[in-house]
């Protein structure tokens, strides 16, 4: 991508400034009950140069974020509804986590990995913010199981330290719902 | 103020990364009927090097958000309840504005000045996001009209254009109130 | 604006790199006796990518640089000629300012409001040095009672804590004036 | 950590600029054959706040480098020795890789997941630099599995789609080999 | 240098904000003829974090600002008196130089090498700005023929394709003018 | 140049993230015995927004890396093959230097003034990284005595405080072997 040009001055609008695409819930109908409405600089193009993203996360009932990183920002989650596990494992295996209730704030250092769970027993809502107009979302799972070309499986297999067959599992448990969209957070 | 020294290693806890001070809305008993809570890294100290704050901001009926600047940040609004007229004036003095309902985002570019106002019947909940640990806020009628020591009454008669007799009227209203804790944010 | 291109290599000459706007004062015949001449990224395109902007500002007798933020730089102000009385507001409203006579230098911390004005019984002439190729001014009188379209009175009263009437004097004053250009720094 | 303080000037000398830490390859005896020595800021302190690390990696015959982001760094891999099939993926979950030879160099764009595994049939040896002081490894395969406290089966299992027996054999055999040091970069 | 702790609020005044140090020529009695006022962040502390530092040189008749880069920042020059010939060298060895009389600006891209002499009848007076709080200033002359430790001749040599006599020469010179103080800007 | 457009994300392959160009020794047959491959964005376009660049420097026996700077990086050096003497000159004229055997890194902080010289027996090899995408490489002795058009010859006279007949032989050299392509490393 080459950067994001803007429009002529004389037709930007009291419009450009405002965005209402976080203001319903992306589904949440996938194997992770996981909705994402992502306000990036791709969606909400006045956030060229500003260095932020903002994007509204719901979960189902027993719906997680999966493991990910954003490889170009840091984030803070505010919680809107729900209750929700949130967590995150620093560079020298620790992890942080605890159950969020609505109002409460966290922040994630940058490129760390992180997930959440909705361990309440209603839908969850989350308001995420990260410093980058263009942050991204590193899928661990998908990352790892379900790539194109595939990551080939014996270097899967010395990884986790398992035999191929665990590691053949898994990526077919990503080849049978390859149909289903998942419910994340696609970019760039 | 000399940096934000970390706490040593072995004693950071979960507890350090998660951060209640938004859950509860703060005072708007101020002329504004504005309320702010503030999750900069005075506030959560695990902010540092992290680039982002976080605010809450309750606003009474009719109240309103001061014309200000953030002189270190950005600046991202979502709307959590209410209505709420929200606009800022680029450098070439256009006004871009609009009513925001629940969900809607806006953008405030870098510097600019801006003001919201609780145009609806009930109260109004705002997040703010800001990419900066430290954004700052630079409150335009206390800087002009309430400052210590003052800003001598012909500057600002030659800034606004009238009579010094005006200006003591604006100044005398901010001197009339000093009393009463301006809601506003105060950092450093 | 998409950026700023370069000419091609090929048609560089040493005149690119050295500017003659700034030899001449800009007229100080508007409201607030303010000239700019503006070497930024638009006037001077040699300053692409290398983070400076420098700015002569004549001011006529009693005139004054009109209270302003720079949305995306910090500020440097040398005096070259005159008695200048320069001051910059925190954000816990406290004023700093001071006389300065020629050859003194001041430093503007990033984005705070400030002000000048020519306290000599001559001309006075300042050098001014930001760190951004496009730093941007934004003049609080006209951002607040002449901007495109008006700041509603009724936010603009509450802001200063006066009786409407007050707010529409001011804006008549600008209105008035409207046809004499202002002294200011347009920029994008 | 509180930054990184210099000796007093007097005190330096031409040795505090050089590093023979990447002389001697580091022991490949653990899980993944895979030895790191680590010249960033912690180790050669010269390096404070110019913004590079480099790394001399050893892997023994069929060694990896585990999957694993650098949260705060892109990187540049550089062969010396043997024959090495490096890969990483992106947000869109494609996987770019390919057998590199002595000589060979690539780029591993800012927070993507990468590995490496030793293909050839004798060593490895590969020069990896980093645009950081302190880029930081996040191992995802101990991120994952061998976390203290641990990341709940519950939450691993749905992330990975498979049954929690999968996810606990998997841990169990991290458990197992916890007392062999993983060959990995430890910072903080 | 452990970065530039501040002095506590309490005991910050305007005159902290304002500096003089630049209001008289620095003497220029030395073999360039070229005196040198620096308000960088170790003269005029409250440069801290604003990203800025403004210099006053003066030129004798005849004198020159010796060849030299700044490490740290881009530079901005505005003669204020005489006349200047001023020139950069691009990484592809040509030269952009100009003769520059009061009121020109120039422009000195990030880190490259340059020089100024005053070709005038009388004295010049030169503001230069950088956008480093502390830019530094690498003399081209004193780094290759006044080190200590000195270069060896035989590298001085072959670097300008002569015999090591004139080397020894343009050594003797410098060894000469020891106990003359240089009129340079001497920074950390 | 106008920034590094990217290739359209459909026509993206593994072959983009890697480069084989440092696997060949540039030639050495100038006056410095001095040959570089350079990986920097104009070579290898995966680097762009990456900040690295990373060169392979071959040093014929007695050859020299000439004197120079990087107008944008920092620099460390990783010793493959040889015996090379690295050193750099402070801003306060202090050289520090030392002799490095395969596997020694050093730095060389950003803007300042170094060289290197094969001191073994045999050829040299050395692996360059900066943390810049284009870091430049400003060749003192070329800069100054063979630009286009030149410095004027008294004003690198009062430079090197010697007569200007030296100035000319030291020119003479470099336009002499203006036929011979230097060995160096040639940006924009």
């Amino acid at each position: 991508m080459n950067g994001f040009p803007c429009k002529p001055e004389s037709q930007v609008t009291s419009n450009d400034f405002f965005y209402i695409g976080l203001m319903n819930a992306a589904s949440t109908a996938n194997p992770e009950g996981f909705g994402v409405q992502l306000a990036d600089v791709t969606a909400f193009p006045a956030l060229n140069t500003q260095g932020l993203t903002v994007a509204r996360i719901d979960l189902a009932p027993g719906g997680i974020i999966p493991l990910h990183v954003h490889p170009r920002g840091s984030e803070a989650n505010f919680i809107l509804k729900g209750k929700v596990y949130f967590g995150f494992t620093t560079t020298t295996d620790v992890l942080y986590a605890k159950v969020m209730k609505p109002g409460v704030l966290n922040i994630i250092p940058r490129g760390l990995v992180h997930f959440a769970a909705n361990v309440g027993p209603g839908k969850a809502v989350i308001i995420a913010v990260l410093n980058s107009q263009l942050p991204g979302f590193a899928n661990i799972p998908t990352n790892l199981f379900a790539s194109t070309p595939t990551t080939p499986d014996y270097i899967l297999a010395k990884n986790f330290r398992v035999d191929e067959k665990i590691i053949a599992i898994i990526k077919a448990k990503f080849a049978l719902n390859a149909s289903l969209a998942t419910g994340t957070w696609k970019d760039i």
